[in-house]
């Protein structure tokens, strides 16, 4: 298992906890230096919060934790390709680089904000995305 | 003065807050049934959080106000053009009205993401549009 899976499988474990308060289960770690220095999953529902998904949470707790507002020494991990809102905080951050599991085809930033990153912010797509993209299914298969 | 005027009025006051913690001068609030439910300005240097832009807050205020996530049924009044970021979070909420003051011509959503809003949200620009423009002016103006 490389450095990046073994930090998806983190993220992983995030959106696990999400589903288990019936939430979509997206999750995301932010790491520094080897370290995760920030988790969430997505809590929309929990908290009537719109912006509570998981990368925002993430980003959050990284900054609080560096006492600083730019992540451009830290990779985000999360198991599905972030939204427009996400990504537009992303980009505030400039990051330093964004993994990400499955692909988002509706409301994925790719599609509605391509350039909403930091140009030097590296991208990796695809990272354990079959696991990411399942439990997303199963997630909404038993909503219907 | 109109009744857009009148809270527009409100979301300068919270710019005004703003520029007096030393932040980039942006305030908004969030109207319902004549009733303003949240509020917020930027807060980003002061947190050390990319995310703590003066929509975000108002949204989440007026969300846990409702007790739902959707703001289908509110006005949300911001003095500059909302960023990528906050343009997806109005997405999500679906929000019944933007009116913003000045455009935000190198950061703002219409030039990186123009259909990030919900198709049903109707957006009127330019309200006290002076005041808020200038607001930023001098604050950059002090900041060189």
């Amino acid at each position: 298992m490389n450095e990046d899976e073994k930090y998806m499988r983190e993220a992983l474990n995030e959106a696990k906890a999400a589903l288990k308060e019936d939430e979509i289960p997206i999750g995301a770690v932010v790491v520094s230096d080897g370290r995760i220095i920030g988790r969430g999953h997505n809590l929309t529902e929990t908290l009537h919060d719109v912006t509570a998904h998981a990368e925002m949470q993430a980003i959050t707790a990284a900054e609080e934790y560096l006492g600083g507002k730019y992540l451009n020494q830290c990779t985000l991990y999360v198991t599905i390709e972030p939204c427009v809102m996400c990504a537009g905080a992303i980009g505030w951050s400039q990051l330093g680089r964004l993994v990400y599991g499955a692909a988002d085809e509706k409301r994925g930033y790719t599609r509605y904000a391509p350039d909403a990153l930091h140009p030097k912010t590296v991208v990796v797509r695809g990272v354990l995305e079959e696991e990411a993209a399942e439990m997303m299914k199963e997630f909404f298969k038993g909503k219907r």
